[in-house]
This record gives C-alpha cells, structure tokens and sequence, in this order.
C-alpha cells in the first residue's frame, strides 16, 4: 500500500478528488488544498490551535441566521470581501464596496426628486449625479438602487416597529443619466459584536465601527453592475472602517444646499446639504 | 487620508489587528490573512464564488449539532485534520489519526482481558500489546482507551435503543505495560454525506468510505498523549480512506488466534482472530 506524510498529503488530496481537468471547481479547489496545507505547515499548527480554529467556526455556524450571516461578517473583517470587490472592480467603473448584511432585493420604487426619509431626524441631504459608462456616456435610465442607516446609525430593518422598507429606494436615472433624491444624513455604526467575530476583534484590541455611509447597487441594460458605498469627507473611521469598506475614491464632499447648483430638479423636500458623486460602470 | 488596493489591503488587515508582538497569535493571525489574501488573488476570485464559499460555511454551520460537527468532517475530507495529526507526531512515537467524532471522555472502565462487544455478531478478535516510551521501556499502567463500530459499521451512539457506552473500554496496562481485550472486528463506514461536506464529495466523484478501524487514545505521565486508529491488513479503502487517516504505519495484520501466542492472559471470551500492536509515547 501506499503511504502518505506530511510532505505528500497534499498531492493525495488533490488527486482524491477527481475534477474536470482544466476546470475552474479544480483550480479553486487546488489552490484552497495548497494554501490550507501550507498554513499548516508553514505554522505547526497544534492539535489544540486545530481544534480552536474548527470551534470557532462552529461558534459561527451557530449564530448565524437568515438576518445574520456571521461568516460575511468574518469575511469583512478579515478583508476577504474588500479584497474580492477590488479584485471585481473594471478598470475606469466606479470602485466596488461592500454589500453588507442590510441589502433587501425588493426595495420601493421611488420617483426621482423623492424624499426617503419621511420624519426621521437627521440634517437632510440631496444625493445627486449621473450614471455614466467609462468613455463618458449618460445611461439614461440607469436603476441607483440605495439603503442606509439612519441618523442614529441604526437601519429601519434593525428595530422592531419600524418600517424596514424605509431609508430605501431604487430610482430610475433620467434622459440625461441623472439620479437625485433626499434623505438623512447617516451615522456611523458598529457591525454586529456580540459573537465569534465580536470576540476575534477584541482579541486584536480592534474597535467594530464603519465610517458613515451610503449604499448604492447601480446597473444599466449590458453594463456589469457595481455595488458599491459612498463616504463623507472628514467624518470618522475613514482610515479604520472595521470591514475596509472605504477608498479614497468613494469619499465624496458634503456641501451646504445650494439651489440650481444640482441643475434644474424638483425636490419633495428642501435639504440642508448636499453630495454630488457620479457612477460609472463598465461594459459587462 | 491614506487608500488601500488590492495589493496594500493585506498589510493593513494584518496592521488593523493590535496583537502582542511576537505572540503566537498574531503569527497565526497573520500567516493566515496572508493565505488567504493570496488565495483570492491567484484566484481572481468572483462575488459569485465568494457569496459560494460563504453560503457553502454557513450551511455547515446549520446541519451542526454537538453530535454532527460538520466543520471536522470538512477538516477531514480536506486532510486538514490528517496533516494537524502528522505534524503533531514526535519523532519515534506511534502516528497520530483522527479522533473522529465519537469519542466519549467518560467510557466505562474495563478490566483488562475483558470482552467489550457483548452480544454483537461478526468476528471475535484479541487486541493486544505493549505501551512503551522511545527507549523501548514499557510503561506500567498507561491507559489505553478505545472506541469503534461494530460488525456491520455502526457506532452504538449512532443508534436508537443501543447502549452508547458499548463497544468502548478504558484499561489499564498492566505492570509490563500490557493490554488486551477481544472485540468484534469493526466494518468500514461511511461519514456523513448528507450535508454540505457531501455536496463537496459528490461535485469530486469521491466516496465517503472510511478503512475499518479501531480508535485509541493512550496516556501515561509525563509523556504525550496520542490519538491514532489501528488497520487491519488486505481490507478495502485503505489506499483512499475519506479522511486520509490510514499510516502504513498503522496497520496491523489479522491472525487466526493461537492460545499463549499473546502470553499468558485470561480472557473473558474466546476468540477467533487477534491483531498485535504496540504504542509508543513520546515524553510530553
């Protein structure tokens, strides 16, 4: 019979499986072995440090529910999901971000200029631009489909008695590719630390508070669609947003609301500021 | 304000986490970012892959109950928990396998010579043999405790009605170090292919067969502890057991029983075959 070590384990498990020559499910699979195996040797990994590694996911598995999926939050920590929305990112789009946890897929229809954030308190803002492909062009018709936390830092989806359609909206751009609506301002606020993932970042003397920000899905007919998070200039956590949501590229300006300096647009509601920030996606 | 890319995220992850200089942890902490940020380059790993793997934890994290630990059994099938073992074998010392999931921390104390398969069908086997250090010295009073299925590859604890203690025993070496005890020849069996780690089996065309094994855990002081399993000659699936726990090293040749071949020993029950091995601990 044949015999395996440490040194040859690898092979045999790569061999075990038996995956179509070339295919992408090998490859990945491949280098997941490879990079697992090295880890382990490269650390001589203890039986107990296994042990510990295996109960933690467990830990994780365990407090996960539909509403809360601890391994993307650990994936966000770890900068595993920064990493992928880079790597995603087309050349000349707009840089990718975070999902995150909050995103619901049947979100109201808004009519451009609306207000989405009814009677909350907060200073209130207009959100504007245009959607744009990377030679320039408008995208009239574009789908900007946000949500956000309140001004409070809390999503309406978060708090029992809440409407948790709220602080949502998807608008369709205009002729011209222009977006607008109002809303309030967000705040920042700590991602969920009260499990496994809680505890890694206390273990790293790391805080778990996001840099304020805006959600953005943005897609147009034959573009590949982008999600991404708009920040504010200035604001806190920026340099050490907990999931490594924010590039200097997504910072935009908040500015005092001047009427007419959006262009000619109607508003539901008179905002105190105002942030201008243009999308623009690649061909799919 | 600085930026990150996909080339500088690595090192302020790493950064990110405020953990004690030259501590194990951050070791572990940091070889592990780094894998797994390498992975997802060489990769150019997509969303889709991405949400993949994580949806692929999380139903892993769903099917698993303290008796049904999915996350071990992915360890297994990845030779993640057969690499811990090797790297974890002291030089001279008997190889270390997986401890699987059935082992009890409380099985019933046996008297050496005793029977532990009680009523079972299959074949009666002595097991025995000397507990020594790596000098060669015998050590009196180690403990060997075991635990396996039975003649048709059932654990008692897997089924209703069965006595969960049965076919498991604790013995004490005697004063030259040895142990002995009959048993029924244990079955292969498959792991769990039912979940998640299945799904994985299947999309690789492997089995979920394991070899026909018999687990031990030995102990004595002042030397380390193992975890290993014993084979049995000419049986199937040792060549690609699922988990990658055979050894050449482990494997022993099944005999017909010869009275006094073993030394003097009384048995409870007369058997049919016998299997010889010796332990050897390393010093903790």
């Amino acid at each position: 019979m044949k015999d395996i070590n440490q040194f040859t384990i690898t092979e045999a498990v790569k061999k075990s499986f038996r995956t179509e020559e070339g295919s992408r499910f090998k490859f990945l699979l491949e280098k997941l072995i490879d990079h697992l195996h090295d880890f382990t040797r490269e650390t001589n990994l203890s039986q107990d440090e296994w042990m510990r590694v295996l109960t933690f996911l467990y830990d994780c598995g365990k407090i996960s529910t539909p509403e809360r999926h601890e391994f993307i939050l650990l994936s966000d920590v770890l900068g595993f999901s920064a990493l992928v929305d880079m790597i995603n990112t087309r050349g000349g789009a707009t840089e990718g971000s975070n999902l995150g946890p909050f995103y619901l897929d049947n979100a109201p229809r808004k009519r451009l200029g609306a207000d989405i954030a009814g009677e909350r308190e907060g200073v209130s803002v207009l959100c504007h631009g245009v959607v744009r492909d990377t030679l320039g062009h408008a995208l009239p018709g574009a789908i900007v489909d946000t949500w956000q936390a309140d001004g409070s830092g809390t999503y309406p989806i978060q708090e029992a008695g809440q409407d948790k359609y709220d602080l949502r909206g998807i608008f369709e751009a205009d002729g011209e590719g222009r977006y607008y609506y109002t809303t309030v301002l967000p705040k920042p606020y700590t991602v969920p630390y009260d499990g496994p993932v809680g505890d890694l970042l206390r273990a790293g003397d790391r805080h778990a508070w996001r840099a304020a920000h805006l959600h953005f899905m943005i897609r147009s007919p034959g573009m590949r669609s982008i999600v991404t998070e708009l920040f504010f200039e200035n604001t806190d956590y920026l340099d050490n947003d907990a999931v490594f949501g924010v590039r200097r590229s997504l910072v935009a300006k908040l500015e005092p609301y001047k009427p007419g300096k959006a262009g000619d647009i109607e508003l539901e509601r008179q905002p105190d500021a105002m942030i201008g920030f243009d999308f623009v996606l690649a061909p799919a």
